[in-house]
């Protein structure tokens, strides 16, 4: 066990002295698709109301307007970016994720990073160097504090992704060791998010906020703004004051060896992690049925305790609360065999049809079942009865998705808001990140393809 | 023991419903102390290093400029205004203390208030009410998680804090009670602030960051960012998850007769509370010593517990961590009869004899002996001893300071910033709050009567 001792400075240390040729291209590979994917994302939930109302809070208070809102035309200064495309990249629940801790860790970090890189131009490949250290340093410390930290009520993708934004962003501009480490103590003042927000706006705030405060951190350390020299270990630090675990060995053992960066995964459905198999399930369950989808007359899923806990919502109201019933994300994967953001329309959520079969799922907590795993029992009309396991949902580190997938789950949700060919010339971009000269080039190229209509959304020409 | 339910709305509906008319002449004239005593402190600590480097992070960031910061010529946006001048009036760590959570109230409302009353002209008497009802805010909630919320490690005045902005930027803009609801919802998610900064300049950060994300929960919720409908008493809200402690009671009831607003206390010497006692009682055995102070050969203290956790710096290296040491404190206030910020100068911490003295101060803890008091007991060279018993220190509730002791206050430390001429002007200008037209006209009217020099102090002329 590692003493509480350094911690802070020591990561620091390893901050400043990772070099790009010490990243494995395994992992380097890693950082790309993880940048891809929140690209693909960010663009995707451009469109939604939680980013207008944000843009119009934000924009009268904006500074010089160096940064893109990816996905539309408006511009903020890097920290409001920050924040905007923190929140977009996470308002259809369809990032990525560290399945170890549930952080989502390209929301805090790359939205951060790709914001500073349009104010202080950067290359891709050291763009993408900054990343996978933030992600690094990010899922490290929610590792050492997971899942007390997360089971007390905190989002962890809120607090542990700020260090994550602080440590990239602190990287990206050169900080020294000693400006590291206040950057880092910065960050663990401003760790927040309490998991009660989860079904409303604020929940996509979270990642927005640890990246924009993340990147403040890194600015006022810059300007010789000191802070503790221990603001994760000491007595009255983050992880004694946020959890009841401290496991300092998950942030200090095997530096550069080990890599967290390299266990992101992506959603292939626009809601949380814990519901993937049972969505997964039931895709696989309507093409065995066909029609026979019709006759059902119950629904029994057995899961791991989580699911419901976090999307228990039996009677959801809106597309948005729908992301977090279990119920309804089953009866929309059997009856129209979808996961994607088009799964969670407020329309659908109030589908007669929809809304009947939904009401036939019921769901049994079995604390030996694992989180990635769901048994479904099927009774139809005529008695009969089908059964579908699954052991690991499309998604997770078993079964990741391709990079064709990749594209696929890119372009599907990019293409609506900002066309077709804008989305294929972005997705192209996005994947020459290491040999881009200007890492800014993406966030300018990401603007719509033709003139948006007054609601926000792309108008098709 | 009043039940966790609707406490977020119940205070957000007081909060709209609170008028003028229903605040007691005697709360609104501790308002006016308030406000007076937060305008001085801001000023006197505007010329601190920590305030030019914060400015030096912030000023590329800002966005249109109708915001001043305090006691010097730059102008700001009203978020970072907020955040500044918040940082300016808590760096001396001489401005006001709610006795009974140690909360600072001024630092995060009157910071953000009267920053967005240059954006949203307001009259003084609007001003007035809304930091009496954000004061009232932060205190009770304060009040709801104290001690056990600040013991684990939480600054209180920034967790506590960002309620009591966002609740009077939330009055003073004119929120309706679902806005309320939602913009104390988004202070609740932004509640941060650890103890483990203290001694550094990230401990001033925490009441300018609380003003500025404050104002910005309640910028966002006017735009219809949405939030939480109990973001306080919720299972995973604030109370539960950042404390053991949940006293709604303390939040709802009584609220319009038991005021919190009208038990603010104005510190006369430049550090924390616990060691006023001390200072106090030092002070008056100098006076009772003369000559003999040279003769001393140990200090005895016996003090509060909480003295020694917050203040036990033996050997202190600059004027930041003087304040944290109860045994510096004893020695300047014996030596010199000073607990004003030239106190805790660099230069005086290390000053030969002072040190010589201060490594004669011993400090013994008894949980008998309440916050407010000290037992000083000296012993001379001569073998004389002499015992000084504070029951209440200078300042505190029982020994109020007066409008005149204010005043010297005051003055004392922004004469020194904005000259003497202006500081006159400004102490006349804040006393004047209730029948200002507009209120911003105190922010505009302290800037330095004379120019900055370059180390950013104000010059003789």
């Amino acid at each position: 066990m590692i003493k509480a001792e350094n911690v802070t400075r020591n990561l620091a240390a390893w901050v400043r002295a990772c070099e790009p040729s010490d990243v494995p291209d395994a992992v380097r590979r890693e950082g790309v698709r993880t940048f891809f994917n929140w690209v693909g994302c960010a663009v995707g939930g451009a469109s939604h109301e939680t980013v207008d109302r944000a843009l119009a809070a934000v924009t009268p208070f904006s500074g010089a307007a160096t940064g893109t809102v990816l996905g539309r035309g408006e511009r903020l200064d890097a920290l409001y970016a920050a924040l905007v495309n923190g929140i977009s990249s996470h308002v259809l629940d369809y990032d990525d994720t560290h399945l170890k801790t549930i952080i989502h860790p390209a929301g805090p970090v790359a939205s951060a990073l790709l914001a500073v890189a349009e104010l202080r131009p950067a290359s891709g490949a050291e763009l993408l160097h900054a990343l996978i250290i933030g992600v690094e340093v990010e899922c490290r410390i929610g590792n050492a504090v997971y899942p007390e930290h997360y089971d007390r009520g905190w989002h962890i993708t809120g607090t542990a992704g700020v260090f994550g934004a602080a440590a990239a962003v602190g990287k990206l501009i050169g900080l020294d060791e000693q400006r590291l480490t206040w950057a880092l103590s910065l960050a663990a003042t401003q760790a927040s998010g309490l998991r009660e927000m989860f079904g409303t706006m604020t929940k996509s705030f979270h990642p927005g906020r640890a990246a924009q405060n993340g990147a403040f951190a890194a600015f006022l350390a810059e300007a010789g703004f000191d802070s503790s020299e221990a603001g994760i270990e000491a007595p009255r630090g983050f992880a004694n004051v946020l959890s009841t675990k401290q496991d300092y060995a998950e942030i200090l053992e095997g530096l550069g060896t080990r890599w967290e960066a390299a266990l992101n995964s992506y959603k292939p459905f626009a809601c949380g992690i814990v519901i993937h198999p049972t969505i997964d399930g039931c895709i696989q369950l309507k093409d065995e049925l066909g029609d026979a989808v019709n006759d059902i007359t119950s629904v029994e899923l057995t899961t791991h305790p989580l699911v419901l806990e976090l999307t228990g919502k039996t009677e959801p109201r809106t597309g948005l609360e729908g992301k977090f019933s279990v119920y309804h994300s089953a009866a929309a994967a059997l009856l129209r065999g979808d996961g994607s953001p088009t799964a969670f329309t407020d329309e659908l959520v109030n589908d007669a049809k929809l809304v009947e079969l939904r009401r036939k799922v019921r769901a049994t907590e079995d604390p030996g079942c694992h989180e990635d795993a769901v048994t479904i029992a099927i009774t139809l009309r005529d008695g009969r009865n089908l059964r579908k396991h699954v052991e690991h949902a499309i998604g997770s580190l078993h079964r990741p998705l391709s990079d064709q997938q990749l594209e696929t789950k890119f372009h599907n949700q990019a293409s609506l808001v900002i066309g077709e060919e804008a989305s294929r010339r972005l997705m192209d971009l996005s994947w020459s990140l290491p040999s881009l000269s200007d890492a800014g080039e993406v966030a300018r190229q990401s603007a719509p393809q033709v003139a948006r209509s007054r609601d926000g959304r792309a108008a098709a020409r």
